[in-house]
């Protein structure tokens, strides 16, 4: 799995334009712009089929090609000299958290199509064709599971259930992907799976530790395993001014002993454990009336599949331990082991920084990525730029646009390394 | 207040139809049916306004006339000797919760009704004029607070905030009036304040005493006094996956470790405490992302007015003194003192019980009602049936036909009585 030549073309790589970058940044964030600076773009809602239209005529313009799947991802193609060769492919997600930022996500496509520009620009050949790809549905708020586009394209799950998955509203999967082909009647469709030979995903850090060292890029060098719960307390609905509390069956009471158990349980002094209860809803949900039932999340990860199993393992058996007159189901919608990236992506990537000179280090991710799916498909790796503050999943999010066109442009000369090797 | 003639109508009362009450309780059923035998029927939605439509079909077609005022109360009038003399008014409410139940409010409403028809088929002549009123938004789901119609008509809010009201959709209190005055051609205007000489509600129980000691009627001594409280908790949003504990300023954790000291602060092992929270919501509300925001209700309600002040006045210093890195802020936007129900009212009730042979006791509610804010206007009083098991706020709410029979005849012989006194 070693490249034989990284350098077919003859050290020549494509010098990126961070104006454009920055330009197309500040486009994209007015597809679903908030009030107070962040976007909410949730999956294949009009607004993101908005952005993905602008993103194919972007494309357009260029002489490349647009492709869509079955299951709502997007590709962008520029030709290879071998058009039998499998391309090597870049990108991310273009949706967004209801309170999310102006980067995750977005600058993962927007470096991979920037790349494809730079390296258009500076009329480079490469052996295999270059794809930009934007996966559907990452941020799995809208529909659920998340990381659904790429996780369906590697086959770790099924395309045909997912399609089925409804919003809020009722509406399927299955009919805003329809939405999306709508809009792009142009794209040529992709079968799922088509072979894809490398991948490599451009991301904020979603953490502090690029800009506290100082430094510009990171290479990944794993991701933390995952499991998500769903939980189901049902009790029974009552009149809140004539029930006693002995006659009581309260949801949200016995829902509350769960989550101070579950506090109790996934609390560590390392404070590496992550635990997040990030949706808790109570039924009715009326001032007067004991609620009959709760439904909450658990999101956990942790670095070691260890501590995943011998924690997660305990949700269920505590949940029913603590329950009295209530009832309580608990699901697994989903769930990652640790992955670590090894092999020729992050090669490629280290002399690529080194050439650059960029000041890098190698960082851990604790967010979940498209590039965990992909890696079971193809060689992947993934690299970082800093994150002010850390702070992501929030309309506060920032990236300052030096550290953004350094991030293309490690992505420019990878993908022309790759495309040019064997 | 002691009236001084109680039997002008020469001990003549008028017999109730047991069966046209029975109808018009499975027909009011239908406007808002759930498929758990409940009702769905919030406060001037369309079903509830085709629900007014269908009452000021029936007072029409007994020549009865409709009156609406500009808070979405309506009246149904049947005249007196003295028409210049203030109406004897019985009635209740129409809306229910999200899910309620067949009996609660409309019963009051269609035992009222029931009372103007069998007094009618009598020829009765009563020196009052009679009135059934539909107070609106008792159940405060849709818009808050709760008991809207009654607090503004006698006095206790200003009509023209609660007009500004919105629901969930952003929809007004004020639109939903002028919805249902055009569902209402027909009706005439009733300003505000209008007098009302005495005032009594028929209402189930919501409670298991009637049915514990096989009572059919429950002559209401007093209410309850309540205090709610919204408490909404803010912090600051964050990725799950990647944020430290140490890091986050989580509005959930927060919210939960004052809903524990609330529960320990409000814990009586008397009982007799009632504390419910019925709405928690959790903002953004996302899987993957860390609360940024949490808003919750207290629904506190105590016989004791030292109690309800010893107890409600800590709400306050208690979120202020748990919450560390998150910010709190606590509003009451409705309390009410607790009520005793003396004089004319319950005096004519329990001779009216008295003379129908009915098994009757005292019995102190639980529940507010629209009788809470008359009592401030007008002699005013309430009586009880019974309510299976005591369910109420819950699609399984149930009541006997005979027994709402029982508190339908109890209400035309009282309104009888009031209606030919001084």
């Amino acid at each position: 799995m070693v490249l034989k030549n990284l350098s077919l073309g003859e050290g020549r790589y494509a010098t990126i334009d961070a104006d454009r970058l920055w330009r197309r940044h500040v486009e994209m964030a007015r597809f679903g712009a908030t009030a107070r600076g962040g976007v909410n773009r949730l999956a294949l809602t009009q607004i993101d089929i908005d952005a993905h239209v602008v993103l194919a005529q972007w494309a357009s313009e260029r002489g490349f090609s647009v492709f869509v799947d079955d299951t709502g991802n997007m590709f962008i193609r520029r030709v290879g000299s071998d058009q039998e060769a499998a391309p090597v492919t870049s990108g991310s997600h273009c949706d967004t958290q209801p309170t999310g930022g102006r980067f995750d996500g977005i600058f993962g496509v927007l470096a991979a199509l920037e790349a494809l520009d730079a390296i258009e620009d500076a009329g480079l050949v490469t052996r295999r064709p270059l794809e930009a790809a934007v996966w559907n549905n990452e941020e799995g708020v809208r529909f659920t599971p998340s990381y659904m586009g790429s996780a369906i394209y590697a086959g770790g799950i099924a395309l045909e259930a997912m399609l089925a998955a409804t919003d809020s509203s009722g509406a399927t999967m299955g009919s805003a992907v329809q939405a999306l082909k709508a809009a792009l009647p142009n794209a040529s469709h992709r079968p799922l799976g088509t072979p894809i030979s490398a991948f490599v995903e451009a991301h904020i850090e979603q953490g502090p530790e690029l800009e506290a060292a100082g430094d510009t890029i990171g290479i990944v060098t794993g991701m933390q395993g995952t499991r998500k719960f769903s939980i189901d307390v049902t009790g029974d609905e009552a009149h809140a001014g004539t029930t006693p509390r002995r006659h009581r069956r309260d949801a949200f009471v016995e829902a509350i002993a769960i989550v101070n158990a579950l506090h109790e349980l996934f609390h560590d002094a390392d404070d590496t454990v992550r635990f997040t209860i990030g949706q808790f809803e109570v039924f009715p949900g009326a001032l007067a009336v004991v609620p009959g039932r709760v439904s909450f999340s658990i999101d956990f990860r942790h670095p070691e599949q260890e501590t995943l199993e011998r924690l997660g393992n305990q949700v269920e058996p505590l949940c029913q331990r603590i329950v009295e007159r209530c009832t309580v189901s608990v699901n697994e919608p989903s769930s990652a082991k640790p992955l670590r990236f090894i092999g020729v992506v992050p090669e490629v990537i280290e002399r690529a920084v080194g050439r650059r000179g960029y000041p890098y280090r190698h960082i851990y991710s604790g967010a979940g990525h498209d590039a965990r799916h992909l890696a079971g498909l193809c060689p992947s790796g993934m690299i970082f730029v800093p994150c002010e503050k850390g702070i992501s999943h929030n309309e506060a999010e920032n990236a300052s646009p030096a550290d953004l066109a350094a991030g293309a442009q490690i992505i420019a000369d990878v993908m022309v390394d790759l495309a040019n090797g064997d």
